[in-house]
C-alpha cells in the first residue's frame, strides 16, 4: 500500500494530500487509486462474496462481479459531494482505506528514520479531531503522541481541554507532546485574533494541566513569503526580540525552565471516561437519514463540557480501552457497535459500573450494517429497552424531558431535540418521559439495573442543564467528586507520580479568582511560595501546587 | 436515440442518472453525448441554417458552420451552473435532449416487456414536479401513470393535492398509481420527521381523492445496508409486526379491501383549470432576467391553492389538453406561447370561457425567440394590452394593486411583488392599477371582453388575498361552486362514476371539523353508516361519502 | 504570449474568458497554458534562483529545480479556489500572467487595426474595478479609455462617481468614452429594475460631468433570442419608437447635439488623489490572514466616499502617477510599496505634501515579501511610527479612536473594526488612542511632520463619520474647497478648458434641490439661459453652468 502511495505521491502530491481532507469537495478518478483501493479490499474481504454481503450491494443492483468493476466513491460512482453516498459501506471502506494509506507511507517513514537512529523516538503532528485519519490506528506505530493546538479566539476552553484529553487517550494516558502552537494568532482562520496578554501562557499550562510534557510553538521566525507569513513567530517581521510576544515567551521558557523535570511523566488519574471512536463518526456522517443536525463531536462535547466545568478528571477513550478502572462509561450516540464492544460494555456494568448513552445507538455493526431486531441493537439486554421508532425534529422543533419525580439534582423538565427515540421499556425503569407531541408520555430516560451496576438511556439530544444534573448524580452515586471548590471559569486538573500530586489551577476569566483547595496541597511550584487552603489567582493566573 | 444512451450507459451509468437531475451540478465533456446531441438536432432542425435561426447564433459571433462544433452545454461551452447559460435556445434544446433520450430507454424497455407479456400495463415511477423530464410527453408512452409521493411535514397539503392533480392530467384525467409512499418516514429529507398517527392514512386517502387507484408503499422491509436503510418500511428492522406502523399500514389495508373496487376508475370533474408546462418551465428557469426571484411553480400553487381552499376541483393541463370541457383556464406566467395555442385560447374564450394569465406572459415562442412587436406577443389581442416595459423590484420592495371600484370580493388594495409589468390598455377595461412608483395609475388588472368571453391580465405578482377574490368572483360568474361546505384545513373532493358520486372529506386538523354536504350524499363508505347533511370528522379523519 | 493566446482560444474559448474571471472557481490544467505561463515567467525572472527567492519556495519545501515543475495555480498545484492559495508569489504571477496575455491579445488586435486605418483611434470596452485586468497596463496601449458603467438601483452614487474618475485617471486625466450603458435596464443582474425617468439622463450626465466626451448605448435594439435579449434597448421589442425609453433616448441626444464640442476636451482639476493599484488588490485578496472581513476596494470607496459627499473633486490615480500636481493624497491599505513609490512619497510630503495611509499598510513588496525590520516597511521613516502586532476582530467586535483633544472637526469619539494595528509613535504626534481591549491608550492616529508637509496613519478601519472630519481638516488646512454649497444628494464637478469653466450639479434626490455658486456662473448651458448664484434643480434634474 505504501507503494502504491509513493507511487501516487510522485504525480499528484497535493491531491494526495486533499484526498483526506473534508474541505476539498474534489475526489480522485485516477485508476492507480482505484488499482490501490482494490488491493486493501481484496485483504480485507478475500472474496467478492463477503465484500458485496458487506456492503449490502444488493440494494439498487449493485452486486460486483468483478475486482475490476470497483472504484473509490467518486461523482461517477457513488457520492455527490459532502459525505452524501449511495452506498455508506463503500464510502466508510474508502475513508478506511485513506486512512491506512497515509498511515502505511508515515510508517514507510517511520522505519527509514529508525534504521538510522533507533533510539530516538519517532511521531507526527497530529491534529485533534481531524475528521480524516483514525488516530487511535495511528498511535499505534507513534512512539509519543504529538498535536498542533490551534484554538480560535470563540473556541471554547473546555474544547480545548477535551482535545488534549483525546491525545492523552490515544496511547493509554501517556504524555503527549504539544508539538505546535502560535505565540500570537493564526494566518488560516477567518479572523486571526490575537492571544490576549497571557493567554498565551494560559493555554500552554492547559496542555501541562492535561498531559503534555513539552509545550512547543510553531514557528520561530514568520517567514517573508507564502502562505503562513502571517502566522504567528516568537520572532515577529521586525526581527528583534523587543515585542510583547517575544517577552512572554521567553518569560514561559524562564518558568518552564525552572520547574525542571518535576512534572514530567506524571499522569492523570480519570475515573469517568467518554467514548469516541472514529469509524463510528464516519458512519453517522455518511448516514442519509434521521437528520442532518445531527453532529457527532458536538454531543460528545456537551457530556464532556458537564464534566469538565464540575473539575471531574475525564478520559477520552477508544474502544479497545480496558473499562476495568473507571466507574462511569459515557458513550454519546454509539450508532456503530464494533464486536465485541458490547459484551465488554455487559462485563463493565454487571461488575458494577455506571454507563451512559443515547439516542441513536446500537443500530449497526462495523460493517453500516443494521442489527435487526430492534434497536438498541447489541446494546438492547444491557439497557432493557426497545427502541421502536426514530423522530426527526425540525430546527425550530422542541421536546420536553419531563421527571417522573425528583431524584437528586434532576428535577422538573428539560429541553431537548434533534433526534427522539420512541422506546419501550423491557424491564428498564422510567425515570422521565416526553413531555409533547404523540409520543408524550414515552420514556425519555432510562436506568437498568444490570448485574452490579446501571446502564442509562437518554432518548433525545437534551439541553446541558439535564445533562449537569444527570452527571452530577452519577458521580455522587459513584463518590467521584471535583478536584476543587472552584468558581466558573477555573479548570482544575491533576497529574500525579511518583506519590507526588501536582494540581493545576488555570483562571480562564479576566478577572481574578478564589479556589479552595485541600490541605494536602502545600507549595505552589511556579512561585515556589508554601499555600494553604485557598489560592488566589490573578486573571488568566496559573498555579501549580503540590504535596 | 436509445442506441446513444444504452452506450453511454454501458460506461457511466451514474452519469446518466445525474445528468437529468438538477442537483448535480456537474455537466458531461464527452464526445458520445455530443454526437448523441447532435443526432438529435439533425433530426429537429434538418440544416444548420434551421439551427443557427433557433438558437440566434448571430448573437456574440456564434454561427456555426458545422455540426461537429457543436458540443452539450458545459462549462467549456455555453453554461455556467444553475440555469446559467449565454444560449437559451441551446441550452433548453439540450433539456429536451435529455428528457427524450431518457423517455427513448424507457421505450426500448417498454417495448421489451410489451414482446413479452403484451397484457400486463407498463409504468414507471414518476416524482411529480421533478424539473428534469417533460412528462406530458412521457405519459403518451405510458399505459398508466404511477408517481412517488414524498411530502415532508411542512409540504403545504395544498401542494400534494396539486402534483396529484398533475400526475392526473398527465393521461386526460386517467386515474393514476400511488406507487411508492413512505408508511412512516423518508431518510433523504434533511429533516426525517415521523409521519403522525393518521397521516399516512389521511395522506393514502388524499392520493385517492384525486384519481389514485392504487396505494403502494416503499418499502415492505427496511434494508441492513446502503442509502435508504432508514427510510420507513411496513416492516421495520425489527422485524416484526408490533409496532405503530404495521398496525396503521394493515388497518388501511383492511379498510381498502373493504372499499372493494367501488372506486375504481371513477374520475373528477372539474370546470377549472391550470395550465403547466415544463418546456415553458425550463425556459423560464433558463431566462438571464428580469428577476432572479421569479419561481414558475410557486406562482402556478399561489393560484392553485386559492381554488384549494374554497374546495373548487381543478385540473392541472398541459398545452395540448383540450380546453372546451372548461369555463375558467388560468395559465400563470405563460411566458412561452407554442404553436396554436394562442389560437386555442383565442377559440376557448370567443365561445364563452373566462381565461386569466398575467404578468412575463406572451413573450417568447417555442424557441425561446421573442415575439417582436409587443408584449404579450400572440396574446396581445386577446387580452387588449400592451406591456411596454417589465420592472422587477428588489426582494424588499412591493408596489400596490389599487382597484378602481370594488368588485364582488375584489375591494381596496392587496401587495404585489417581483415584477411589474406597465402596461397599456387596448380595448381592455382596467380594473386596478399600480399604487406607487412612477407606474402609478397604470392598469395592474385588467379584464379585455373577447367574443363571448372575457380575459384577465394581472401584472404582478399578487398576494393570496388578492387571488382569493378574483377567483371567487370568477367562479361565482361562472357558477362554479364549492364542493361542501368546508372549514379551513378539510380537503373536500368528488369522484363519479356510473351515475354514483363519492365525497371525499379529508380533515387535515388535529382537532375535529363538521363538514355540510348536500343532502345527495347518504352514506359514509368507510363506516358503512347512513350519514344527512352534517359530517363531523376526528382530527386527521376521512370520510367518503356516496350517494 | 498572444500566439499562446491565440492558441489556446481556439479550442476552448470559454475558458479563457472564464480564467480571468472571479465568477468561476475551476481551473485550467492543460499543457499549453502551463507553458505559456512558463514563457512569462522566464522573461520576468531569467533564472530558476530569481524564481525560488521571489516565491520564496523554501517555505514548505517547494523549491523548483526544473521549469517543467512548475504549472498554473490549480487544485492539483497551489490554490483551492476563492482566492486561497498555498504560494501567494505564485498566484499573483499568475493573476499578472493573465492580465498580460489578453492584453497581449489585444494588443495584436491593435497592431491589425493599426495597419489599415492608422488615423481612428483604438480603444476596447474596460469595465471599472473589474478585478481581474490590470488596467493601469492596458491604458498605456489605448488611444483613448472607454468603458461600460452599469450600477445597479442600489449601487451607491459615489461608487458611480468613482468607477468614472479611476477611468478618467487611467490616461492621467484624459477624457473618456462611456461606451456602454443601458438606456432602461440591465439582464444579467438579480433584479433588473428600469431606471426611473430621469435617471438615465442623469447618470449620463454624471459620466459627462466625471470626463466622459461621449454618451453611448448599449444596445440600440434589443436581440430576439440569447442571455441578452432582456438588457434594455434604445429599440424596445415592441421595434417602434413610442415608448419611453426611446423618447428619454431621443431628448437626451437633442440636448447633446445642442450642447455641440462645448465640452469636449475639457479637464478637472483636482488637489486630492486616491491611490488605487490593481497588483494591490491581487495581494491583499490572496493574503492568508489577518482577516477575511478586509475588502480594499471598500476601503478605498470610505474615502472617496467622504470627498464626494463634500463635492470635493478626487482623482484616483495609480502609483506611477506624478504627485506633484497634488495638496493631499490618501492610500488606503497600501500593503504593498512598489519599488520607489516609497520615495516618491517622501518627496511629495517633504515638498509639503499631506499624506493619509492607513492600517496594514507597508508590509511587502511588488513579490508579496514582507519588507523586514518592522511594519510599515519602508513608509516607517515617512510615518513614524512602528506597527508591532495587528489584531483581527470578529464580526461583531470593535474598538473605539479616542481623540486625545478636539482637533477641528475631530473631536469625542469614533468606532472602528477589522484589523487595529498596534503601533509605536517614533516621532509621530499621538491624536487619537483605541478606547478598548489590553491596547487602550495605543496609539490609533498619528501625524508625523517630514520635511515640509505632514503623514498620517490610521491604525483600524473606521467608521465615516471619522473619515469625513479628517478628510474635512486637512482639506481646510490646505485651502480646498467644495465647489459648491450644496445639499446632500446633490453632485457637483467641474471641467475647464480654454480659459471656460463648466460647473455639473447633478440632483440624485427625487425632490427638488437649491445649490449655491460662485458668481463666475453666468448661464446655464442646457436651458441657455442666464443663471446668478442660486440655482435650483428639479429631482433628478441636471444643469451645467459656465462663465
Amino acid at each position: 500500500m505504501a507503494g502504491v502511495l509513493a507511487e501516487r505521491y510522485k504525480d499528484h502530491p497535493a491531491l494526495l494530500i486533499w484526498h483526506v481532507s473534508n474541505e476539498y469537495s474534489g475526489y480522485c478518478y485516477c485508476e492507480r487509486c482505484a488499482a490501490g483501493f482494490r488491493e486493501w479490499l481484496k485483504a480485507r474481504y478475500s472474496t467478492l462474496d463477503h465484500l458485496n454481503q458487506a456492503w449490502n450491494t444488493r440494494f439498487w443492483g449493485h452486486t460486483f462481479y468483478d475486482w475490476d468493476e470497483i472504484v473509490p466513491p467518486n461523482e461517477l460512482s457513488e457520492e455527490w459531494g459532502g459525505n452524501r453516498t449511495n452506498f455508506q459501506g463503500i464510502s466508510l471502506d474508502y475513508r478506511r482505506f485513506m486512512s491506512d494509506s497515509l498511515l502505511d507511507c508515515y510508517k514507510l517513514e517511520y522505519r527509514a528514520i529508525k534504521e538510522k537512529t533507533p533510539n530516538i523516538p519517532v511521531t507526527t503532528n497530529l491534529m485533534g479531531f481531524y475528521p480524516e485519519l483514525n488516530y487511535f490506528e495511528w498511535a499505534k506505530s507513534m512512539d509519543v503522541v504529538s498535536w498542533d493546538n490551534y484554538p480560535a479566539i470563540d473556541t471554547p476552553v473546555s474544547f480545548t481541554a477535551m482535545t488534549h484529553d483525546l491525545m492523552r487517550g490515544l496511547k493509554g494516558g501517556q504524555p503527549f507532546m504539544l508539538m505546535e502552537q502560535t505565540p500570537s494568532q493564526q494566518n488560516w482562520q477567518p479572523y486571526n485574533s490575537l492571544k490576549r496578554p497571557g493567554v498565551m501562557r494560559l493555554w500552554s499550562y492547559q496542555a501541562v494541566a492535561r498531559g503534555a510534557d513539552t509545550v512547543m510553538f510553531f514557528q520561530l521566525r514568520r517567514s517573508i513569503g507564502a502562505c503562513e507569513k502571517f502566522h504567528g513567530a516568537v520572532i515577529e517581521h521586525v526581527g528583534h526580540e523587543h515585542t510583547r510576544v517575544f517577552r512572554e515567551t521567553a518569560e514561559l521558557g524562564r518558568e518552564l525552565q525552572q520547574l525542571g523535570d518535576k512534572l514530567l511523566d506524571s499522569r492523570l488519574d480519570a475515573r469517568v471516561a467518554i467514548v469516541y471512536d472514529w469509524e463510528n463518526r464516519w458512519a453517522i456522517e455518511l448516514s442519509s437519514g434521521p437528520s442532518i443536525a445531527l453532529n457527532y463531536v458536538n454531543e460528545i462535547h456537551k457530556y464532556y463540557d458537564s464534566l469538565f466545568r464540575m473539575n471531574i478528571q475525564t478520559d477520552m477513550i477508544g474502544v479497545e480501552e480496558n473499562l476495568d478502572q473507571y466507574d462511569i462509561v459515557i458513550a454519546p450516540v454509539l450508532y456503530m457497535v464494533k464486536p465485541g464492544f458490547a459484551q465488554k460494555l455487559e462485563r463493565f456494568v454487571a461488575a458494577g459500573g455506571t454507563f451512559v448513552t443515547t439516542f441513536f445507538s446500537g443500530i449497526v455493526n462495523e460493517k453500516d450494517l443494521v442489527t435487526i431486531g430492534g434497536y438498541p441493537g447489541e446494546l438492547r439486554p444491557l439497557l432493557g429497552i426497545w427502541a421502536e421508532e426514530i423522530d426527526a425534529l425540525l430546527p425550530d422543533q422542541t421536546n420536553r424531558i419531563v421527571m417522573k419525580q425528583e431524584i437528586g439534582a434532576l428535577k422538573g423538565s428539560y429541553s431537548c431535540g434533534i433526534l427522539c427515540d420512541l422506546i419501550h421499556a423491557e424491564g428498564a425503569e422510567v425515570l422521565a418521559e416526553y413531555g409533547a407531541d404523540f409520543y408524550k408520555g414515552m420514556p425519555a430516560l432510562t436506568r437498568n439495573r444490570f448485574g452490579k451496576g446501571q446502564a442509562y438511556y437518554i432518548a433525545s439530544s437534551p439541553e446541558s442543564a439535564f445533562v449537569d444534573a444527570l452527571l452530577a448524580n452519577l458521580c455522587e452515586e459513584k463518590g467521584v467528586t471535583p478536584l476543587a471548590d472552584a468558581p466558573a471559569g477555573v479548570e482544575v486538573t491533576r497529574r500525579s507520580k511518583d506519590g507526588s500530586s501536582f494540581l493545576f489551577l488555570l483562571n480562564h476569566n479576566a478577572e481574578e479568582a478564589t479556589v479552595k483547595v485541600g490541605p494536602e496541597y502545600t507549595q505552589d511550584l511556579l512561585t515556589g511560595q508554601a499555600v494553604s487552603g485557598v489560592i488566589t489567582l490573578a486573571g488568566r493566573g496559573v498555579s501549580i501546587l503540590s504535596n
